[in-house]
Parts: structure tokens; C-alpha cells; sequence
């Protein structure tokens, strides 16, 4: 089977489940969908299919709200896609642009079906916070709600899987679990929430640089794969660290999800650094504020980072140390933006 | 066998092969040795033996004539060891002077013997130019002019070795291949000199911090070894690399050597980031220079780095680029010397 074949396979398999028994006749004039973006605390790196986006290794998020992605979505009479980020049209060269219009390929009715997309980031695009993930959880929603497809969020999570990866657990508001599944044909490989809320839990937004990362996920993952040794053991690693991480979450032992997901994060940025050639997201700052960080930690302050395919800090920490870390990055001049997942 | 025994086992069979037939018997007022700092182009990073400093896999070297450790040794009437290092008298408790005092216990006639050492370096101490490298080899060949041992040089790099792992080759002037070894009385586990000459290989010391390094090498590399999963692949890659450097060094490939050598650099440094806790060798301006040799490369100037468990930089290029490399470095004021081994 061609990898055509499969990806139609997927989608076939998920569409047939639509409460719409023609899911691609738009049943409303405007679809409608907004998504939050996630913070992975264990990660996602490495492809073990590419046609249907499958990971090698699941992962575990806990979802930003007040972040994220909205998008409106309609059927064109254009004779292609319009597509507005942030309230610009882009080229429909724009890489954005092409990729987007390349997932919605599965959804058109037929050759001749254009769709007009609007879609607004709350987050700077392409800068490590996951864009991306929010971008395609919010398009699936616009996606359901345009055809009332009327999909479990299971389903949704797949189809956002496919668009992106990490866009799999922006489904969901709190924690979510990415399995990464084992069946060929991607149908088990999807999101879950966890129930757990946690309202002392506080996420620090660390900004060193937002301009868009050198190096994208899904070619620096495939580098990662084809030429780091190290990455041999990643796999084992990152399954046994999502277990640890749930299993803390359930616990609420903060200490535990704190120097799981650190660790997580720095071993992941590990393997990209041992990729050759090296791919090396960090920045100068990036290293001040993790040694802001481990200071911190010396001073007995708990405060933990995880870091995504890009230069910026995400913080792990508990309410009630929150001033302590504004007042410490504060003095360094280093800008930081709290949010309470929880509240 | 104990550990001790191993380890007196060890020097005997070295001192057996002494033309001195009392080799713990001074047979001049002083003895006197220099050796040369190396710099690693594939990294020693954890032991398979403590107790004889048997290293997991095999390194390579190019030393730096000129900069390194110049030790006088005499027996002294004084009741304990009188250690100075680069002019001041050191307390016996400081931990550079315990450590000496302890190798040299392997070599005192009775336990009254004490010794007077007069260590000079001319590298900072600690700071990731290698002077411990330097050091014991000194020492070493301080002790065999002292007792007039006579021995050859890759005994020499055995107790070199067994003071301090890379010291095993700051015996050799050029290029040095330290073997792993495989036998378990470490007998196998010396550096051996290439005859390879190089006139236009240059080294660019790169002086981002020169302070003591936080985690020493021996603590750093057993945490390494004890908690660092992506560790497991490292083995394997370094001796394959070492071959790699080995045969390009002798095919004068400086492509070869340079991206191996760098690859291996940042390799081991992400086995140390993915300890738990982390070892963060880095400092930001690290970074920036990494990413400053990046922005050469791509402007096409041929330069590459290494660096050892440490903040600072060793840069790898070829003469006829050092005019372009200074003029780089010094726009950013980012400090930087150069040395060419073959000159």
C-alpha cells in the first residue's frame, strides 16, 4: 500500500464515524474552532511513520488556556485557499500557507472546493510555544463544526495528529496523554485527558528570543533519527519518563514531575545536539536562564524548566514561590509571564 | 584482590622494568619534567575502573607545545610533602595538594620519604585546559629522572594515566592515540604517539571563563555513567569516532578530522546534559562562540571546535584562515590565541 493509500485509509476510517453522512458538504455557512497550546513535560521527538505522523515515543502536556489558536473557517468561491494569519493574507507560496492548504486537500469535496481560512495565534508563530500544535487542534474543531461531523475529541485528536503531531494533545484542556500507539494503520496512536486539576501548579514563561527557530521540528526530529547515536536510547527513556510523570501528576508530587520533565527536556535537547550537524536550539540566554534556574533551586526555591524545539524556558513551579522567581529574573532583566493552568 | 592490591600490583610490574635495581632510591638531588597540555579530538567521558583509572573507550590527542607543566621533585628532610604550585606554597589539606601527595605515596622508599614538588603550569588550573593532563605527566617524568628509571615512554604514559586519565598522553609531543585496553591489570591502557607532521593544523584557544569548573571531570564522568540513559550509546561512538580521527589524521583530512572531532565534542557534552542532575559545562558566551564558528562555517571558512569538560572552546582550522577567525572573534570581542603543534 502506497503511503497515499494509508493516509486516505486514515482518513476514510475517521470520517465514516461523522454524525454528517456527507462530511464534506459544509452544513453551515462558517465553522468555528479554538485550541490551546500545550506544554509537552515529557517529550515528542522522533517519526516511526511519516506518512500518518506516528510517533516513536508518547508524551505527556499540560495545555496553556488564554493561549492559543482560534480559527473560522468557510467555503470559498475563490479558485484557491485564502488564508489570513494574525489578520494577513498570506502568499499562497508562503510556507504556512502550502502546508495548511495541503492538509485541507483531505477535506475538499472536490477538486474545485477552496476553503477560506482565518486563523489567529495568541502566541508568537514558529517560536518554540507550539504554534503549530494550537494551530491544527483549532483547525479540526473548525473543520467538525463547518461539516457537524459531531467527532469524539479521541477522533479530533487524530486527525489534529496528522497535521501535527504535538496538535494531538491541544484537544484537551489540563494534562493530556499523546499514547504512541502500535497498530500500522495510526488509529490508536491519539490524546487523552488526565482528570487531575492542580491549582497551585504555575507555568513561568520564560522569552529569549520569538523570532522563527532555524531549524524545524519535523526535519531536525528526522536528523536526530538518521544520524544521533545517542538517540538509540531515547526511545526507552521517554516512555519510561511519561509513566513517571502520569503517575506524579496523579500524585501531585511536584518535586517529581518537576525533575522528570527537566531532565526529559535535556535529554532530548541532547540528542539534537549530538545530531550532526548539530542542531542547537539554545541561546546565550537560554543558558543564563537555566543557570537562573538551578541557582534558584541551590537557594531552596523549587522551580524546574522544560524546553521545546526552540531558545525560550518554560518554568514548572508552585504558586506560592511565584514572587520569589518574578523577582529573581527581574533582576537580570530577563522577561517572564506567569499562568496558572488551573485557574 | 583488593582495589589497593590491584594498585600495587600495578606500579610493581611498571617499576620492574626499572634500570634503576632500587627504583624507590633517588639517584640524583633532583629530578625535573615538562609536558605539554593535549586537546582532545575524541573524548575520554567515564572509567570501566576507578581503581586503576581504566578509561570506557579509547581518545585521541593533539598536544600544544608551549603551554603546559614544567615540576621539579627532590626528597626533603621536611616530615611531609612541601608542594608548590605556580610559586605559593600550598596548605597539605588543598585538594590539588592531597591528591599529589597521594599519587606520590606510590613511590616513597618508606613512610618518612617526603617529597618537595615545585609545579609550574603555564594554563590556568582547572579551568578545562587540561593541567592536570600536563601535570601528571610531569610528575611522572620528574619522578623517572629523580629515580633515573629509565623507562620508556608508554610506561611513563601507564602512570600517567594511572594520576590522572588523559595525562596518558601529555607524554607525546603531536598526535597521541590513548588505547582502552582490555586487560583487567590495565597494563594495555597507554598512549602510543602518530607519526603524522601537520605544519598548517592551527588550534584557537578560545578563553570564554578560566575560573575552576564547578563539577570535576572524575565526579562529572561517574555521575555521567551512573544516570544518563543516552550514555549506554556513547561507548561505541567514541571508539568508532577515534578510528574515524585516527585515519583521517594520517590521510591529513582535515574535513574529516574537524566534523568527527566536533561531533564527538558535542556528543559527550550531551551525555553530561542529560545527566541527572545536569552538567552544564556551558556558559552563554559558550554558546555564542559555537554559534559564531557556525556562522564562519557557513560563510565558508573551514573551522570547527572541540571543547572538554569546561566552558572554553578549542577551535580546529588551517593556517591560511586564522587572519579570517581573529578578525571574527576579536568584532565580537570574544578573546582567542592561537598555536600551531607543528611549528
Amino acid at each position: 500500500m502506497t503511503d497515499k493509500q494509508r493516509q486516505q485509509d486514515f482518513i476514510q476510517q475517521i470520517l465514516t464515524q461523522s454524525a454528517n453522512s456527507s462530511p464534506l458538504q459544509a452544513q453551515k455557512t462558517r465553522g468555528h474552532g479554538q485550541a490551546p497550546v500545550n506544554i509537552a513535560l515529557s517529550k515528542y521527538w522522533g517519526k516511526r511513520d511519516k506518512a500518518l505522523n506516528l510517533p516513536i515515543n508518547g508524551s505527556v502536556s499540560i495545555s496553556l488556556p488564554g493561549l492559543g489558536t482560534e480559527t473560522t473557517l468557510s467555503i470559498t468561491e475563490n479558485d484557491r485557499d485564502i488564508i489570513r494569519l494574525n489578520g494577513t493574507t498570506l502568499e499562497p507560496e508562503a510556507t504556512f500557507a502550502k502546508r495548511l492548504s495541503q492538509f485541507l486537500n483531505w477535506f475538499r469535496a472536490d477538486q474545485t472546493t477552496a476553503f477560506s481560512v482565518d486563523t489567529s495565534n495568541s502566541v508568537p508563530t514558529a517560536a518554540g510555544l507550539a504554534s503549530s500544535a494550537s494551530g491544527y487542534a483549532a483547525l479540526v474543531l473548525a473543520l467538525n463544526d463547518l461539516f457537524d461531523w459531531q467527532l469524539p475529541k479521541e477522533s479530533l485528536s487524530l486527525l489534529a495528529r496528522f497535521g501535527s503531531g504535538s496538535a494531538s494533545r491541544s484537544l484537551f484542556d489540563g494534562f493530556a496523554v499523546w499514547h504512541k500507539g502500535h497498530q500500522n494503520d495510526g488509529m490508536d496512536s491519539f490524546a487523552e485527558p488526565l482528570a487531575t486539576l492542580w491549582p497551585e501548579l504555575t507555568i513561568g514563561l520564560v522569552k529569549v528570543d520569538t523570532r522563527e527557530k532555524p531549524v524545524g521540528s519535523t526535519v531536525g526530529m528526522q536528523q536526530t533519527v538518521d544520524t544521533c547515536d545517542l538517540y538509540k536510547a531515547w526511545p526507552e527513556q521517554a516512555e519510561r519518563e511519561l509513566k513517571t510523570i502520569v503517575d506524579a501528576i496523579q500524585k501531585k508530587d511536584f518535586t517529581l514531575v518537576g525533575k522528570t520533565a527537566e531532565h526529559n527536556a535535556l535529554s532530548m535537547h541532547a540528542t539534537m545536539i549530538a545530531t550532526w550537524p548539530p542542531i542547537v536550539y539554545w541561546q546565550p540566554e537560554s543558558v543564563a536562564a537555566m543557570r537562573m534556574v538551578w541557582a534558584l533551586r541551590e537557594q531552596g526555591i523549587e522551580v524546574y524548566f522544560t524546553m521545546d524545539a526552540g531558545p525560550n524556558l518554560k518554568l514548572l513551579l508552585q504558586e506560592k514561590d511565584q514572587t520569589a522567581v518574578k523577582k529573581a529574573f527581574g533582576e537580570r532583566d530577563i522577561q517572564i509571564d506567569f499562568i496558572q493552568p488551573f485557574e
